[in-house]
């Protein structure tokens, strides 16, 4: 037990120090097609700015932009669509316990950082750091699991962490790992992972996952500086880097509304119901990708075309690529800095800039104009974040409410920097969108590097929280945060935290399935075959019970037993007569069962002969002996902690003779849910 | 329900604010004092420096020191003893479950903040930074139940928290106020909170506890401001501030050892129990407790005395108290400033002051002699800390250690700052004495500000602990950290946090006390009473039964009753006949359990006359329906999952029928323990 709890260490670090890399990977590779794209379409404006031919300039942006997305889109759309988006409700749903296809498998991975890089490189609002999330759970179950379908290779390693429980603790290091690597922030990492995975509180697990997330964001750090021609000086932690505030913020205490986040939720809502219903050919859905990133181009270009807005060159040159256009020698066009940057430079320059740099209208038109674009591009088929771009839209508008309030109260020096109002505006837009506001806090915080801002920045959080929360749960029927909405609209058996709070009155009878299949501790072939071909009975635990009665009533339970167990016993041919007759059969171990996970072969591949049917299996020493049970009366609240808490997936109902009588499973649970008129129950999907 | 979450956060807010407050208290006073102190012993050591009759100096000193520590003493022997200490390990127990008297009370709390002003002023090796987390616990439990024993005082508010799940949630957040007070990490506050008293993960919960935290150091921030006459600049928040590390640091990984951590623990561990056995009597403890103080001015002062380590005085005068002594003019004595000063500015000075500050020689002594006070001192019958001491020894060698380095290779720039070796060998003293490895990291982050530092601590962390663990728990039966060791030397029925290796082969069966008392549905008030006074069944949970068959076999289970309960209904002669024959008695409410909590009478002050023994009381409508039962199959670890994951405190065994063959409860459990011979069972103090 020592050796494999230091080979669990090893697999952590491995974890960290492979997202780190991947995260390093996608910077460099961002950074360098950004450029290239960038300098073009500069050398390209200021040949033409003269000539009057910016239609030109206009063109060949849209096309390269269209072109980026193009290659993302058609990756994703063609070859693993379960790549899309920012992966953040797919990891969500894994590290709750649902099973969804596909989620963590190297190909996966490959899609999502290829696409990454190009729709990021081709100019749409988006960010790059929502996909390392996911990026580091496929990495995770793949270093695990020690082995790799994609690639059809197994390395014959780490085969005792082939069962759903471990593979599931290592998938929340490999989470929190993205999260450190892409923030910066271990600590926020750690609590992400706990905020949407943990259930119980294991100590030595959070350890594990801490070190998962600091060995990630060090070796960002270190290949980084490395890149970057520093070695040795540590001081990108992240992906993204707020640079350092000064700590002397006293009383930015304007409580700013997530109502512009709850905005935003709603109409993506109503979008991707369109999308759902519409757009679901994967060739319309790559147009649909290259259409938006040939409009982004557009309305950047026509944005800094038609804003006369110069600014002073600075001295210290903190632009990369600033746009003379038509203003006077030694200036730039402010609005081109806000388009022409990848969006985490954005955020930078709003955070630091000096008072004065941005003009109030420029700032009004940039917010009005990326908000919408940003919510026309999330659900897109493309990978890609929404955290850089909410900042982006809540930076903005901070800044903007920073400026005017400083032309109301000038004489307060307090009032002076709207950069603060920028990060309090950038953390309420994103509180407003995606709700996760603990891990949120401790990401912020980490990632400005000032433990100061860590109460106004949860102030705010909060109220956008409760605003967001009550402008659309209360209103409609849209769950609370952006990647909830997405959750909801794949219908999946997703467990909250806490059981609907109308539902005391419920009991465990009500919720439960009923009748349930049950098997006897020794049982025919046969009707195992058939109760498992059966698609309606499409459970994947059974309860063992001791013996039925004539009456068909059922008899006690004394253990349970899971459909892929079942299928690996049958594939052996675990009969009791074959046991009997040929003592030379090796034994069942518990390395046939690993060898399968997780891809249990369909029941319809194995075949069962005629008089194979008619043998016996006795499912004793395979079941689970003390399986969780209780009574028929207990409330759905307490059903409800006792899956969260102990992370069950089957939990029997007993009568008082300790009969069988149901079965409640995640789906269950997940059924209930407060609606318009109190409780409803749900329909989902079938996975 | 909305209307008590907002109840609970606003207590949050309250616990926070207060123990901010009680911070903020304790700093001002601790440096006024020492302010006072060291003014006078200056100016004495001045006048007799030239005069040549130092050993008044000596004398006034070691007086000063020991009339504080009297003080403080006093009041701790004689008034409440259970503030001794630093309060962490009776914290530990507390929201692990173990109910210790008067471990929350407000009287606790004057005396801690009392004690902890003397002895920090009366120049002890201790720091004020525990026996915050432990004021901040009471706040907590105060403030949530909305009344006071020692005041007799009920505000007849927050009513509904007058449960032991409800307090020890408050309690938690009070601790993390009280870390997040001390060392200005909120985050690392929330962490400790987590690792010491959560077992099942709760997000509304841990949001409350961010929340107090978060308003306890911004409190301390907001009120030390004002006290430092810059209001509004928050840039000391906690009581210990290690100032900002520049984040150059590249390779410092050196791995120091636990080994002078776990030195320590085994003499303090020693020494604890000589004090157990010897110095039981409070005046016994209060001589000891001065003649501690005197030694420690005596030690100081020849070590001041005989050290000629002359520094020249820097522009900035860093130094509040410089003692010229017997150097030159225009310098002063650096073994003065180590000693002459709180420890909080020593160890602030060991990071921060420029390379060649102080002599290699001075800092090996000062260690040595610094290491053996800190170990004596800690577990006087004084209110103090340990971390502040740990750190202040690591921090010393840990730059001796970097000055030594930095002779051998001189010529690299990396090696060159000392500072940096002395917040590792902090970390790693630390790290070796407490062993709580993830908040500690976490908290040493935020006190230095900078997560570049976060790799190489958790590094050094989890080496000391490594280290430490197998030097003490390989080598000797001593537990792990200091605070282990404390918890361990009291016998309370601590659970850790998984069950011990070996136990799998223990079943709930050999587990369980047995024969255990059961009540039926309705049963007679005599039977209850006589029950309740016998001293030998002092469980705190009854089962029960349907009803008891003739040949006295137990019979089903249909429900759990609390000893407390049984209490009030007797109280309140809630009997059958009762009922029937008076209509117009009042119903027993919740109310009424509420109020009783968490002093209920003792068995032996209700008087039950002999007709009302001969009385019914039905229990249908008070027990718990719904207990959680486990077969006797089940195996120790799924028996102490399930105490951890649902914080049960009874647990009923059952058979295949239903019947009661058992009870579990917390002694159970931690009864077994690894000791040398594999499996052991202890000897726990009657709780």
């Amino acid at each position: 037990s020592i050796c494999l709890e230091i080979t669990r260490w090893v697999i952590c670090g491995l974890i960290g120090f492979l997202t780190g890399l991947i995260a390093c990977m996608i910077d460099i590779a961002v950074e360098k097609l950004a450029g290239y794209k960038y300098l073009a379409v500069k050398q390209n404006i200021e040949k033409y700015t003269e000539l009057g031919g910016l239609s030109i300039s206009l063109i060949l942006w849209a096309v390269l932009n269209s072109a980026f997305v193009m290659l993302g889109s058609l990756a994703v759309a063609f070859l693993e669509p379960i790549a899309a988006g920012s992966g953040i409700p797919q990891i969500k749903c894994f590290l709750n316990g649902v099973k969804i296809p596909r989620v963590v498998r190297l190909k996966t991975l490959v899609i999502k950082v290829f696409g990454v890089i190009c729709s990021v490189a081709g100019g749409l609002a988006v960010g790059k750091e929502g996909p390392m999330i996911h990026s580091g759970a496929v990495v995770a179950a793949g270093v695990s699991q020690g082995r790799s379908t994609s690639l059809k290779k197994d390395f014959k390693i780490f085969e005792y962490f082939r069962r759903d429980t471990e593979k599931r603790d290592f998938v929340s290091a490999g989470a929190a790992a993205g999260v450190s690597a892409a923030f910066g922030a271990p600590v926020g990492g750690v609590l992400f992972s706990l905020e949407e995975g943990a259930s119980f509180w294991n100590q030595l697990l959070t350890w594990r996952i801490f070190f998962a997330s600091m060995v990630s964001t060090f070796t960002l750090n270190f290949f980084l500086s490395i890149y970057h021609g520093k070695p040795g000086q540590l001081s990108s932690p992240g992906l993204i880097n707020f640079g350092r505030f000064d700590s002397d913020v006293s009383s930015v205490f304007i409580v700013f509304r997530g109502v512009l986040g709850a905005l935003f939720n709603i109409i993506n809502y109503w979008l991707t119901i369109f999308r759902i219903r519409y757009i679901h050919r994967p060739c319309l859905q790559v147009m649909e990708a290259m259409l938006v990133a040939a409009v982004t181009a557009t309305v950047s270009f026509a944005m800094i075309y038609f804003s006369n807005d110069c600014q002073p060159l600075g001295q210290d040159n903190t632009e990369e690529y600033p746009l003379q256009l038509f203003c006077a020698d030694g200036e730039y066009n402010s609005m081109a800095t806000a388009f022409f940057n990848t969006p985490e430079r954005s955020v930078r320059s709003l955070f630091h800039n000096p008072p004065g740099t941005y003009n109030p209208v420029t700032l009004g038109v940039f917010t009005l104009a990326y908000f919408a674009l940003a919510v026309w591009t999330y659900g897109l088929t493309v990978s890609a974040g929404v955290f850089i771009p909410s900042l982006l839209i809540g930076a903005a508008w901070g800044r903007l409410f920073g400026i005017l309030l400083s032309f109301i109260a000038s004489s307060q020096s307090i009032w002076a920097d709207p950069g603060k109002y920028a990060l309090i505006g950038a953390a309420a837009q994103l509180g407003g969108i995606v709700r996760m506001t603990l891990s949120l806090t401790v990401i912020l915080v980490e990632a400005t590097g000032n433990v100061t801002y860590g109460f106004p920045i949860m102030l705010v959080l909060m109220t956008a929280k409760i605003v967001g929360d009550y402008f659309i749960e209360g209103r409609s029927r849209i769950p609370g945060g952006l990647y909830d909405v997405h959750i909801k609209l794949q219908s999946v058996p997703f467990l909250h935290w806490d059981a609907p709070p109308t539902s005391h009155w419920l009991t465990a009878r009500e919720v439960m399935s009923s009748p349930v299949t049950c098997f006897n501790r020794v049982e025919k072939v046969g009707r195992i075959v058939d109760v498992l071909s059966n698609t309606s009975t499409n459970h994947n635990g059974f309860p063992v019970v001791s013996d039925t009665t004539e009456n068909d009533e059922p008899g006690k339970i004394c253990g349970l037993i899971l459909r892929s167990q079942l299928i690996v016993l049958l594939k052996h041919k675990v009969f009791v007569e074959r046991a009997s007759s040929r003592l030379s059969q090796r034994r069942l171990q518990l390395k046939d069962f690993r060898d399968a996970y997780p891809r249990f072969p369909p029941i319809q591949s194995i075949h069962v002969s005629q008089d194979e049917r008619e043998c016996m299996m006795d499912l004793t020493e395979f079941m689970n002996p003390t399986p969780y049970t209780v009574p028929q009366e207990t409330s759905l609240p307490r059903v409800f902690k006792l899956f969260r808490a102990l992370g069950l997936r089957h939990l029997v109902v007993v009568d008082n003779e300790n009969r069988v009588v149901g079965l409640v499973t995640r789906k269950d649970l997940a059924r209930y849910h407060v609606g318009k008129d109190g409780l409803e129950e749900l329909h989902l999907a079938q996975t």
